[in-house]
């Protein structure tokens, strides 16, 4: 009997290789793993059904001594596991030379540092056939009021976004770019808080098409706020080029847990949203996990972490696909009036003095039904496996 | 002896009329204040240093049957203090008909009558001289993961801004809009959650120029984000068109304490922002206190709390221009590097070879000093008042 | 066929009148729902299933007037139903009068009124038969800083605890007193925050054993707090008198949502702890829902609601079961080495020495398996029934 | 002149060895600054102002080779400067082997591990004349609900205490034990979440009298709790044996702050709680900061944030004492009522019927005047230095 959670390669499941990599070094200890050799790691990756990793520069490539051997013995498990590696990212946060920031560091050479790095990534992420390049500012940020100038640190941002893009463009590199929110951790304060504020400054750049986000179901709710709305926002900007699962509990540190720890209930209409959630929006890139197995866990926990990641996705995508196809959610999505929404609101042609003059009945407007706890427990049932 | 903190004309402060009418229900009890005629609120408001107000349609004009006259008596009221009403909104939240939305709500009626009440209130806007048009969508929302397709949401507030900035142009007011961003409350999870999310907005729309932001301070807090930060890539963006100021302790209820409570710190630098923090982007419209005086006070604890919304702004204007004039804070500007930020990062006419091949002193910039704490602390004593 | 999931007597399914009975008025509106008679109301939960049915005085009896008739159709419909009155509670915090505060208000007059309120509400449970009067201080608490004296707001809470119990003794009625916490709203900061500080004030009474706790999910949850690991200390302490189920998404306004709704692993982990969580600690009092059906909703959302909280708890305990019961969950938790902690880390009659002169493994220890990834995994599956 | 902001011995300002100690490693990134010899702090924390210092045994004695020798030059350094050492504690949480906690384990060998480094680190204590011993249980929690035994862990948690205080007790050291609650980080919860459970423990103890608190501001603030109402209950439950020092911004990851930074309102009440609120409970201890120089800093800004720390403390002890002191203030204070919530609800002598019987003027109690908006303006212009 097969298993019908097992991952396939048309699932598109994709890891960081710093996830299971993670050693478990934080702010209030040292590493509790051995490093993990990251070609290693992608046979592993590979053998628990993985189609792609992904990685920083740092996390493959540490140092320049070992760089061409590293590359090579990496090209190889990727020609041996068939792997392929679908995004790369740059390390701009580790490196205390970045510990002010990297593109909107004060500091200059600092800025032109962390652009050399990020081109010579570009470079490598084109010719391992990369096809999406993110950007996470970690320490782009301030702990206090007058240490940085907001708009000049915009300024940067979106020169920086201007130079790769155009970069890119005259390579001729198949490459679209996607930045990465967060609220906070390691800064007080980062900037581009939020998926909203990095769609905001797209609308900015010379090329706009090329940019779009990355989106962090962790990073959203750390400041409270509804993941699956914030990428179905982003769809309907069309700037979901990519996605970070993991699992969080609200706002506290940055907690990375595995796909459906946490907010489980947010996972469930995250999938949903990530598969059109009925509308016309939907994303069709590949599944990528960002998180951290706990620093607790000994290397069989990292495994197991992984594995569960792809699992609770496969085990949510079924629900979210039946709950879709049920006739009684169809029922009680009509009851609660959400296809009504497609409907604009002035029909074309009509003037707004039939919207002005009309009579409404507002009693009985006031005092309807919108049975949208009875959709939501539908969902709920589907979610639990009792239907 | 003038009071220095004594508000002027010039200082251009104003008040919603529903700040100081609040009568204090909420979710676990009733009104603990008599209503308060609007009228003698504008009269009063006026006397304490007001230079203009604003209000919800509803706040002013609650019926019909007494529109005409109380519109009349207001009119006499701002003739007779020189008050302006500089902004309108309209109220699309408290009505039930408005439970499960208004522009946004799946039926269609409902959209089509909260449309209408727009519409209308937009014309009396005009008609007073508002150059501001508000829109909080208080209950534009859900609780529940299918009940609202985010999309078509989406779809209908460029509809309705569309609707709404044509009329404008059609009928040659000279009306902005200025939405504004919440993340919940009174909804679960309210659409627009942030500054970010409506920026992104607005540059879907026909008339991008016309539409801009109200940031409420406590709103952005909610969800444990830097106002400052916020209100700032609004002003880079050019959308900073109107402001709530108020007070809050992060993520909780919706506090609306006066301004100046809650996050004081956070306020010196909101200040500091408006101001331009000494960037070419400042904040040049009225100083609007969106706030609600606490439900145990009585009446002279309402007049209290306007009078202190003011005077700590006046307090903290004096001394974030004091702040930015020290000869020691800006040498401490220059030693953490911060007009530094304003140097383009590749110079005008320089190639990329010129960064991608340049020697980097790593460890001098690693072991720099940013001297970030040092100009922190002037801040905070020219806040405390005791440099 | 029977549904497995129908409510019985034997669950002792308990709920606020107030709850089915809210109208839906917030902040921002007015109410939304017409009046629900609590007679009408107690039949219509017997119907559902309930077993019991708790109230604050003014939602039975909101005047003196039909006082005495409202009870006795109160009464008979207790008599029809077969349901009883398990617990009563009193409101101290929607009438104005408690604006500041009840119990520890600065208002002498208003502490007074509020004790003599309480003081009459007991003889009503008594009569009633409820074993259970719970104190929620809603309106205990502080917006600013030097306005409450904190100490003495802590005397008068006790001498309060101290009056209520002695006065149960005088009487002789077969009464508990249940506590219930919140860290804030509607106030700024509500004094006994958290299950802790309840538990910790108990320790200071006359009669510590007639007072313990009222958890409620969403008020610990508010906090950020793990609600599970507060029942469990609470259970530990036996001071879990009572509990109040519902949902909430983490640190905002409180949502009084449905059981199960908000953080779905938290409600599983809830039914846990009150199941014992294989330990000899468990809860054996009625299963009581405090929640709110929301505002948008009608009548049918509210019966819908109700009905959705007792079916999520029995699902939620069907599950509980099974993975208390899976061998394979039991081999996970011998691999987690959970019993472990139950035994003495100093065994009886061994001397400290034995422990200080011991030797480590601290390399094995460090490198050890914890596998507690496997036995979420476990529970994960478990709680989405895919085992 | 002399600076009135200058420390003092007797202002009894004492730092952690591990604050100006800390390197900046975090989950993103390694050190960004140099090893500092803790004797060398030592000398420049006496040099600052200091008049004590603290320490993790691994702080101070990383290893044994060099144990004797450096204990011998921290002493010396102690005689050179006159500085005492007044609190100790132990690292239970940075060495792999608490990765899943220590004195509350699941593993026992880790646990008696735990408990011997705290016994010989307790000899220590005693031997430098430290009189209060704190015990931070970092790791001591759960990221999964089924993993940790809860009650078990209270058990062992009691034990431990018991175990601790019956050694000092039988050395006859001259020591009491102060826990240190926080709700996360690094665990995903971690049990003793807040001060009131930490006070709810202590309570079934053996030497309970021995057991107090050792709050920090941030722990506190993480759950969104008012940290000075929280060290005003553990102050009335004589609880408040030790204080930690720092500023944090509400929910999200352990800022750790300089003191003042952060939640400046809350720091102006801390220090007014601490010196007793105008209440006869005033805590009497070392001033100790527990805070971290942000990681861009380098030792410059190390130094400054460890003087910012005690000056702002300064200049909050004197701006509270002209609060207290202002017969303005006085009046206002008198105006809100606040000392009459010290007087008894009910009278000695008086009985309940003259309460229950009373008749009380509601409505003039539900309008009345409560002037607290006014007492918390005075308070914010003395915070601001305008009064």
């Amino acid at each position: 009997m097969t298993d019908r959670f097992a991952p396939r390669p048309e699932d598109k499941f994709s890891f960081g290789l710093w996830t299971v990599g993670w050693q478990g070094t934080d702010v209030f200890g040292p590493a509790s793993r051995d490093l993990l050799d990251p070609v290693e790691a992608t046979y592993q990756l590979a053998e628990l059904g993985a189609a792609a990793v992904t990685f920083h520069d740092d996390d493959l490539l540490p140092d320049e001594a070992t760089r061409d051997a590293t590359l090579d013995r990496f090209k190889k498990a990727l020609a041996d596991t068939g792997l392929v590696v679908e995004m790369v990212t740059t390390n701009t946060f580790s490196d205390p030379v970045f510990k002010e920031g990297a593109i909107t560091a004060n500091n200059r050479e600092v800025r032109r540092y962390a652009l050399a790095k990020v081109l010579r990534n570009i470079d490598l992420a084109a010719e391992l056939g990369a096809q999406t390049f993110v950007m996470w500012g970690g320490r782009e940020g301030a702990e206090h009021g007058a240490s940085k100038n907001v708009p000049a640190a915009m300024d940067r941002f979106r020169d920086a976004l201007n130079i790769a893009t155009g970069y890119v463009k005259d390579k001729g590199y198949d490459l679209r770019f996607a930045l990465e929110p967060k609220p906070n951790e390691p800064r007080g304060d980062i900037l581009l808080p939020t998926i909203g504020h990095a769609i905001a400054l797209i609308s900015e750049l010379d090329h706009p098409e090329m940019v779009g986000l990355n989106p962090e179901v962790g990073h959203e709710e750390m400041a409270g706020l509804n993941f699956a709305h914030g990428i179905s926002q982003a769809l309907w900007h069309d700037k979901l080029f990519h996605i970070d699962l993991n699992g969080q509990h609200g706002p506290r540190f940055d907690q990375d847990l595995r796909f459906g720890a946490g907010n489980l209930r947010g996972a469930f209409w995250t999938v949903d949203a990530m598969l059109g959630a009925g509308t016309s929006k939907r994303y069709d890139g590949y599944v990528h996990f960002d998180y951290k197995p706990p620093r607790a866990e000994a290397i069989d926990g990292v495994w197991e972490s992984a594995r569960a990641c792809m699992r609770n996705y496969l085990i949510l995508r079924e629900k979210v696909q039946a709950f879709r196809a049920d006739p009684e959610v169809q029922a009680a999505l009509e009851a609660a009036g959400v296809a009504e929404l497609e409907q604009p609101t002035v029909a074309a042609g009509e003037s707004l003095d039939d919207v002005r003059n009309a009579t409404y009945d507002l009693d009985a407007l006031r005092s309807r039904s919108v049975a949208m706890e009875a959709l939501d427990q539908l969902a709920m049932e589907h979610l639990l496996g009792v239907r």
